[in-house]
């Protein structure tokens, strides 16, 4: 069981920052998210776009705003439960919450913020048979740890950023890369179009189109998958390959959390303006995933509702202490890892 | 008369931020601020002192923030009326604003939004005798511009790091330096102590402690001061001068915003959370300067606020139109100077 002062559930910018609001008033996080990294859509949809909209940033890249978040919350030691999704949660006598996970991690805390922005990132799947007798046994449709395709035939199926750059990335771990797409045109940066025809004119890309996957084969495993090239129905291929990852985008979906008896308006959970705590005591909503009136989906506005809900977790969680709000300019940031920032003090001296 | 959409009676971050968020639904801005220079607090007070909660900054220079999002607005074309106070409001028949500084100048806007801080920040004065008569003749509280002071002999009271800096700043500039403080300690950061000791060692700076400015002479501006050594009575100094500028730092008073018809809740401007609209339809109040329930004076609630009071404008502002959000990731940023940002295009190429 692990044990925390509030568990976050999603690890994107709102998520992160709470963890450093929660560390000024001493208390500790754990996060839980889907996707396999820290920095939720930023990480994982949009990682080279420029936001222009984050106050103080004339431009920042969305993944080096994530970079930066970790980096200022790194003196919290923040834990985290990656590529898990968040799928129960039970009310103990005490109050407090156990969330677990759809993998059996459980979760322990008195507060639990929610800050699931559009919602658990879910694969597009493919409409194929046995897909969930694949899964995890050759099948994948997020690439977590690439070492897992070394020296191992790949297909990957997609024509947009992600199958783009997986190919290319592939090329240099997999003994065999072949990239399969519905149509002859593709869309992506620039770079990566480009990168994967060369790749393809030097015989390192295996390109199939237009075209689809449509079987799998094997028995314990992936062994094969049949692929139909649609420009002529006659030209069937079955090609052998140990692993098929068709990486056709992700949809958010609110996903379990639907399920936890929370007030829920157009697929985003009602909270307060106060505190932005749900209609259950003790379990908040942050960032993309809360509706208020006025609301606006952006991540400026998500950090100032995590810092507020952390004043509120606080008072929950030591009701009978009084926090006095410091700023960091005059009392600094006291790690849990022992570090200390501070400006330099004043001195008082003579002048002779 | 000075035209704008939305008038901003305060340029610290939050009142700059809002030239941004205004800027993207292409409303625009002008503010006003007592100050001689944009950002509030962080440019006259701290400029050099580093914060550690702006989101996505681990460590930031609170002057370091104010450049950051002069360069974020630039785009924007806000206009500024510096080193004046917003004084009076009135209000047209047409429901919209007209506000006018204490030294005249006018401002009409259908939108007022008050970022006014923990209020314009007023120079704690020295108990003498006519002061009235020196102010703008020799006798200053803030150093707006130092080329007011070359080849002129200059008297600095005080003990912090104004009196320090401004010393050693005018000793290139004046023709005379004179450092007068009620005590031998000084209070400061330890560059700028020992620098005025070496200063003085070098007789640049005339150093008079303990001691105190105890009358101002002259007919028709200031000529001459009288000091008394407070350590012994008996020896009082008269010294010429053509200016006098105690440093005794600045005390932050709600001042003539309190005068115009807005609840008010210790020194604070009571705001809804939905819009951050005062109790006067269409003056809003957004940063240290408002209040409500579970209120943090924290720069970065004071960008949330602003964000949500720009699309309650835009709302009063264009009451026909129907607004619909984009995402700068999106749809990039569109400046009034003709500047265009945004995120490389995905292109749509075949591979061959």
């Amino acid at each position: 069981m692990i044990e925390t002062d509030i568990l976050i559930i999603g690890a994107g910018p709102t998520g992160l920052f709470a963890v450093f609001e929660a560390g000024l008033l001493q208390l500790k996080c754990h996060l839980i998210d889907a996707l396999p990294q820290a920095g939720g859509q930023c990480s994982e949809i949009y990682p080279k776009k420029p936001i222009y909209d984050i106050p103080g940033f004339p431009e920042v890249l969305a993944g080096d705003l994530v970079d930066n978040l970790m980096e200022q919350i790194k003196p919290f030691e923040p834990g985290f439960t990656l590529g898990e999704r968040a799928q129960t949660i039970d009310t103990l006598e005490d109050g407090t919450f156990v969330v677990t996970t759809n993998k059996g991690t459980k979760h322990h805390a008195p507060v639990v913020a929610i800050a699931g922005g559009l919602g658990s990132f879910e694969p597009r799947k493919p409409p194929l048979d046995n897909l969930k007798r694949y899964e995890d046994n050759g099948l994948a449709y997020i690439i977590k740890d690439p070492e897992v395709y070394r020296n191992k035939k790949v297909v990957i199926a997609g024509g947009g950023d992600s199958a783009l750059d997986w190919s290319i990335f592939l090329t240099d771990v997999a003994s065999e890369v072949t990239l399969v797409h519905r149509r002859n045109e593709f869309r992506g940066a620039l770079d990566s179009v480009e990168k994967v025809q060369q790749l393809k004119n030097q015989g390192k890309i295996n390109l199939i189109t237009p075209a689809e996957v449509t079987a799998l084969h094997g028995a314990e495993k992936l062994e094969g998958i049949s692929i139909s090239k649609t420009a002529n129905a006659q030209e069937d291929i079955l090609l052998e390959t140990d692993s098929f990852i068709p990486l056709f985008g992700l949809s958010p979906k609110l996903g379990p959390i639907a399920d936890w008896g929370l007030d829920i308006e157009r697929n985003a959970i009602k909270v307060n303006t106060f505190d932005y705590q749900t209609n259950v005591p003790g379990i908040y909503a942050i960032g993309d995933v809360n509706t208020y009136p006025g609301k606006l989906k952006l991540i400026l506005c998500g950090f100032h509702e995590a810092t507020l809900m952390c004043q509120s977790a606080y008072q929950r969680i030591h009701p009978d202490k009084k926090y006095v709000m410091k700023y960091t300019t005059v009392g600094g940031v006291t790690g849990f890892d022992g570090s200390k920032k501070e400006a330099p003090k004043a001195v008082v001296k003579a002048i002779e």
